[in-house]
């Protein structure tokens, strides 16, 4: 059976990243994929974050905003309710856990970076997307930082790069759409170090439990896809 | 003197605006006007605000939000200073009272349109994009109601257009960006209409006080620049 | 035809400014202009506010906090939608704004000074009120402040009173009343300083656009009734 | 020992109700007592309040809401925090639970009367002189609900006035001034019915636990004091 | 004529209080009375409270936060309702004003004593039962401190306890439940000390206005009960 | 090398699940495994939540809310910061998501349960605990929506239940208390249904990134576990 997309199952969309598309931010991104386009700033501040000052503790930190705006959706949601959806805040936290997996925080110094990641136009995948530019923003900050003499090294010890992937229809499919997405009996999200190895895994069947070995095909063929993620980073980075 | 921009006083910036940038929108409008970029929606709710509803009143509504990206500055904001900013929600007033002010709202029907204005870069003027980039995705959002049989008659009665103005080093200049507006000791936003008539004026002489020829002269030239820009829009609307 | 009011065009309400109506703040003034009642009080902190504290800034600062009674309009409002009222918000920072134009920020030294409009009843032209009689209670707490030797030298540099003017039936007419407010085409705030020349102009036609002469004439009108405000003033602070 | 306000033990300072004093609110009454100046408002709504709607509930209901101006007392205190203020929230469940206790709520129908008290200034006793000063507002509100043809019968069953009274330097003394307030060793205050009965008693004696027959003897002296308010009331009232 | 819960008018429900409950607590209690639970922590923190250091204060502070679980009571309270509700910040501001009133402010040195009450089950009686146990969980942080020599001695100065008294069907009952509560004319709560005194007394009849003879005997009353629960305090701080 | 539980790499705590805790609500359980203990509690609403209704869905709704008291942990938390907290609104999210995922939402008709996961105490593994006991609470809320005939048939599936496992010190370790947590290098939390098969995984390896055989095996651990709070689930609600 045919996706709606008419893709293969194991097909992304075309995917696109723009840099320096701020010019006040350090590091920027407009990464699209399909349909999806999120706007990733890096902004960086020569300070430790007010907790980790209160702690006396070292090093920096790397945190993350991801919000839509109003019409990103095929309907319109308030800025109100933007501001406190719980579904924005889980995810900004996952964008932070992940880019901090792979940054020395005692090599970053006593400096924030703040990753924000604006969803332009939402049509499935938008965590993945966040995750996978901000990384390319925040890269793009290091730089600055180091340009500017604020760092010594690269704290950065790897890439990172996020993809989604589900059960629809019985099929094993990568990369869903806002459409697939809706239909799909299982859906994961994975960021995937450098390597090919896993920095977290989320997966959720609410339609339709799934067994271990579902999960690792799964877990390959998302390796895949972030693998050729990481190329195209790598290529924007040059 | 020359200008920071090095632009003749009665000079604007280089004036763009892309249609349909949004894929979810009845109508959307990117306009850039130098580095000032506001991406504008209009989204349409087949129903009254609940207040018009709750007063028993008939017609229709057109209300606009404006709001930064956290990094649309050259400083980050937080999302929650953001939200309840006092200077974006008195922007907000302004751009719903300007494009309210040539909608007749009873041939509009018992229909909302919310325009939403997102500063995705901020260099000088952003309220003045929002209300001409807005303009034209309310336009768009009225086609397609138009269009989808949900309006017999277009209840949009004539353009506007914003610009801004001011008296930096003593001289009228057109069109302030970020560095100039910083400097300038008297700053003007008008909204315009096709005409040439003023729909609104708002002239804040806070380091220096003016007087009824300055702002007279200030008017004119006002003038001559929404005509451009009111031109613009219909090229682009064609 | 007669304004329902029955008031000649530029013919402004009865006017009353009281001092010293508060026993603990520094300065204070119960502005009544015709209905509307307006109590606003200065109140001194000797710190600068906490953002020029911050950013290492000398001098200090005026600040405005406008705000109604719940009954102070013909319906009842809820603290809560006035805490958050947008409009409320935009005059704050008009008054704010206005009262700053004529103060050496340097001279006032690392000192704040409150300024509390809290609008007992309402019945239009509350923010030009509010500023009238806010300028008179400032002017009281520097007097308080000079004479308790916390200012050496006067930080305001000349009065400043504000009134309203506006189309309304095809004419022009003076301080217009909740009323008159209600059914006018076109009306306007000006905030005016002592030589006649104008601090602030915001003007809106929302019914009715309105051309260069018709914005001229009506400032005329403004300066005249801004000079016997101060007037007013300056024999109330004797 | 001398009270610091001169006054002998059981005097209380001179008291004054000013009537009318809003043009827009059903009822309104300007309470003086001594310094304390506080601004009362009852606003008639004739919806029954949503929870009693939800509930399917017969009947009326009186609610109140008491907050101090910013510049009140001796520090400003900022809005926001006197919106949340639990002190305030404590003192407006009081008012309404006073003013509640001698309405009918089915005489009143399915009407809501709110109850605004704006301390204007503050000087010891305010929430005694809320009630007192409501009870005033409350009552002409419900004359104008019977004038107008609201209600057939008054639903108020009889006249309450509130006083406070404390220990001080060991001597008992009544309508304690913000100075006294601040050293008694332990203070009350009492919402007193007609015939001399209580409906409220709150009494505190953080600094010195007291016991029955104290208790007693200021209960007495509150009870004198009340009566003279009542009789105020109806005098005002006539 | 019998209580619903057919104890006799003086009689109260059972009382236990287990201490410890909470293994990072410096002092608990669960205390029960009946059918309401309430689980008291006190947490120490070896800091001033914010508004005493900014005010340049001397020694200690307790301040204690009432709260009930969402579903402690017959219908489910959303969790937003709970945080604001006007009951439960009056309740705590009474359970932080008894605890503070045995406590010697400066020998407490410069620590503050968090009071959590959180209401597990409520059957009427809960801020009684929050101010009885909350003293235990604060006498066993007070132990902790001095075995760990944060303090030289004990600040506590004597023993409180809380029980609630009404009149019920024209009777004076003790320890209302929450039944009876539901139907009482008249309900107290009062707050006592070791030797008998009263610290507070809160006593409002809605329903049926009270005289001094009425207050005088449920106070003794009152005082009967608060004897043995402070027996019971001692017995398990033993 | 030895966990500092000093339990075996694939031990659990001893684990207790009391129901009928709560006198009020319509299920209820106390769970506790080791020092976590969490207490949940089924509110039924015989309502459709209100998004539902709003757009004419048939079926009803299970959602969950997962909180702390202030002082579940080492470090008091104020009950603000724990209203707001971005950790508990992701874990509410999952919670409901899980218990979801087991019930027939048509069968349950247009009726909504509210599960209320209140932590008492924290020692690791909350989440997982509250999904555990939240289902034996959702199951008794069931039984007497069955009993007292708002329920015709049981719409619930099958039994869930969750358990956490992780990487620590470089072996695989099941069920992590807090100190366990604090120093694994990957945790995860699974939700796992009768049959064994995966309702849910989320796996983090900031500190370590893992392979597919690593998190088959810890699946496989995961499961066992499982089973054992499967059938303990079932013994409780015999």
């Amino acid at each position: 059976m045919l996706r709606p997309s008419l893709r293969k199952p194991n097909q992304m969309r075309p995917v696109s990243m723009e840099t320096a598309v701020n010019k006040w931010a350090e590091g920027s991104c407009l990464i699209k994929i399909g349909g999806t386009h999120v706007l990733c700033t890096a902004s960086v501040d020569f300070n430790q974050p007010t907790w980790k000052r209160m702690q006396h503790k070292t090093g920096g930190w790397v945190t993350a905003d991801y919000s839509m705006l109003p019409r990103a959706t095929d309907m319109r949601k308030s800025r109100e309710s933007l501001l406190n959806d719980k579904r924005s805040m889980e995810i900004s936290r996952m964008i932070g856990r992940a880019l901090r997996s792979v940054v020395d925080m005692e090599a970053l110094g006593k400096n924030t970076i703040y990753i924000d990641c604006d969803v332009i136009q939402a049509d499935g995948g938008t965590r993945c997307a966040a995750i996978t530019g901000g990384f390319v923003a925040m890269s793009l900050a290091v730089r600055w930082m180091m340009e500017n003499e604020r760092l010594m090294e690269n704290p950065i010890r790897e890439h990172i790069a996020a993809v989604s992937a589900g059960i629809w229809n019985n099929e094993l499919i990568l990369d869903l759409d806002y459409e697939e997405d809706h239909d799909a009996e299982m859906d994961a999200n994975f960021v995937v170090a450098e390597g090919g190895q896993f920095i977290e895994v989320q997966s959720t069947g609410e339609q339709h439990p799934f067994d271990k070995s579902q999960l690792g095909e799964i877990m390959d063929m998302a390796a895949v896809a972030a693998e050729k993620l990481i190329n195209l980073q790598k290529k924007v980075l040059e």
